[in-house]
């Protein structure tokens, strides 16, 4: 934000604009606005009656730029040595430039600003079988420690119980910047010996979330809305089936027009490369022929650097992303890394020839956060409130 | 961005969430999702009775942090040197750091990113009797040339015509950033022989593009608003008064409500520094007076560079701004400027100590652009749409 413009593109577009006085008083008192336009104490008008019947629209058809200033020269004698303050956005008026800086580059700082002030909401759900290393993985991730005192429950818990949704909430502060991450697990999923709509608790969260969040953005006071609709799904794939289990895609299937699904091959340290890619190749053609709506690595624009369209490329060709996670840390060339020891190797888990965590973790946090709270917002949640509308045919024209 | 994070603060809150399957099966077919989430081919169960009758909610009461991970340490021997790619929106994992950097410091950069990507809109609306300046300092203010071909009308001309609308919009772009800026006049104001609601065509301007966004917000595709809405509202005040003249105060009563009134002391070269300080002392302490609400820069916050603070201060102290705008451009010890040329001296429009120019500039685009944009959107459309549901109470409990 230090340099200044060499271009300005300047462009106009005339808008022409026709009403009637008519017409206008009407929708004024219509809008219920007068009494509150008005105050009898500095009400300066005596006439009541409006004198201008019809107000004319003047447009302007007018192409220009700045470059046809008037020119004048004067000697600089009597210069008061100008007192030239910087902009906190950028340089205030780079010599020579007069013509040319307006101040728009200003503009992503002051947004940046405003989002750094109010923080990030990201909602993560995951789910998946018991064991699949959900917990660990999040930690891994985040670098937390979420469900530190958990119970894990025994077999005959397991039979009784059913899938139920937990939640938790953690803020994360790194230099300044704020995230309120809620991790939305539902334990229980796939462990019965009926599954048979054990994805529902996890369709109902869905489906309530946007409901709230709906009712709260038409009601009277949104000032304080907090966004809990769920923004990814990490869907847990076992490394030992061969490809997807009736199960996920009746999972997949039942949320995929609801939530941004992320698939990943879980304990991927089970299976060799040759192995992982056969599966990886297995699930895609499943998703595929089941016409399963996973998440998609939206493509780079030209203007990016050559870095970021890199690691977009290697997020792309990473899905589903093969992932191992891990609490221990070892020390590894002077580095403390996560890894799991065998007796045969030390599996890293950040490093990418080992499994896709760090393509994982760059979409979900680095690179792509933004753009699964967007797809939330702009799509899903659209399609969500779309459908609700046209349920309630009779509100459309309000 | 290219610096990892020394602290991270983490804390943990926990909310529990219970519900029933009988709820939600009744929410699940009241929704009507059932349809889309079913598709005949792919439903794998055969049951169609749930067998869950309760969803149990589990919570856990955790509190964590990276710093209790177990620790390992094996022998660096075969240590397949790991590729560690960036990250675009920071550096990744720098060297040591491996439990402190989660990547959350890349969120207002991706967020700045879909900024860009989208453009900015901002919809400034000026308002003052003719001859004042208006065209002459939104030209000063943006490099541009609106209205370059306009005719001046006569005074025959004036005595027929009413209060008028018209509306310009102009695209500009500084380094890759666009703005699309639209400037609505309201040429007439205040030039006829009775000016009783001569303010209406404007009022009726701003409360017409509300509605027009609240019918849209709350429509069937609002993938493509256009915020048309008035972000701000440039006044201009006659500098010849004793302060505010009747028409003055009934404007800004009519208006402030509705948007951000920025009240400027127009063709301030024609007071001397001490006449200026009187008239805006008077003109502050009749906006007192009759309660009128004008845009209100925030406090900064402790965070803020002190150049940015410093600045906000001067653009508080400065406001009503006392402007001069100019067309020409003259050179002054090398430089290029913008000023007024009189045989007893030049006017320098960006020289602070001959007016608020800068300041206003400043204030209006290079710092307090997007709390214009945010203050109308959060503060007065807020308003705006309460008011229209109190006058709709069936639609509350929609």
């Amino acid at each position: 934000m230090d340099k200044h413009s060499d271009t300005i593109t300047i462009g106009l577009q005339i808008e022409d604009i026709a009403f009637q006085v008519g017409e206008f008083s009407i929708t004024l008192n219509d809008s219920g606005m007068e009494s509150l336009l008005r105050d009898p104490d500095t009400s300066l008008c005596d006439s009541t009656e409006a004198e201008d019947k019809y107000e004319n629209i003047h447009s302007s058809h007018i192409f220009g730029s700045s470059s046809s200033l008037a020119e004048d020269k004067t000697h600089p004698a009597n210069d008061k040595s100008p007192l030239r303050p910087k902009s906190p956005g950028g340089s205030f008026d780079p010599p020579g430039c007069l013509e040319k800086y307006v101040g728009i580059v200003t503009l992503p700082n002051q947004v940046q600003q405003k989002a750094v002030k109010k923080g990030f909401v990201f909602n993560l759900m995951v789910v998946g079988e018991s064991g699949l290393g959900k917990s660990t993985l999040v930690n891994s991730l985040f670098h937390t420690n979420l469900y530190m005192d958990r119970c894990m429950p025994g077999v005959s818990e397991k039979i009784a119980r059913t899938v139920s949704v937990t939640k938790n909430t953690i803020d994360i502060v790194e230099e300044g910047v704020n995230l309120r991450l809620t991790v939305i697990d539902t334990p229980g999923f796939g462990d019965a010996i009926n599954n048979h709509e054990s994805w529902k608790a996890a369709v109902h969260y869905v489906d309530q979330e946007m409901e709230k969040y709906r009712k709260n953005e038409i009601g009277l006071n949104r000032k304080n809305i907090t966004d809990n609709r769920v923004h990814c799904c990490l869907y847990f794939i076992s490394p030992h089936g061969h490809g997807l289990k009736p199960i996920d895609v009746n999972f997949m299937k039942a949320l995929d027009q609801k939530v941004n699904i992320v698939p990943v091959l879980a304990k991927a340290d089970s299976l060799t490369p040759k192995e992982t890619s056969n599966m990886k190749a297995k699930i895609l053609s499943e998703i595929d022929k089941f016409k399963i709506r996973i998440f998609q690595v939206s493509e780079c624009d030209t203007y990016n650097e050559d870095l970021f369209k890199q690691q977009t490329l290697e997020i792309k060709r990473s899905i589903p992303f093969a992932v191992i996670g891990s609490s221990t840390v070892v020390e590894r060339n002077g580095r403390r890394v996560r890894a799991r020891v065998y007796p045969w190797g030390t599996v890293e888990v950040e490093n990418p020839s080992h499994s896709d965590f760090v393509h994982l973790r760059n979409m979900l946090i680095r690179t792509h956060m933004q753009d699964l709270i967007h797809t939330t917002h702009y799509v899903l949640y659209e399609n969500y409130r779309i459908n609700s509308l046209c349920r309630n045919p009779f509100l459309e024209n309000v």
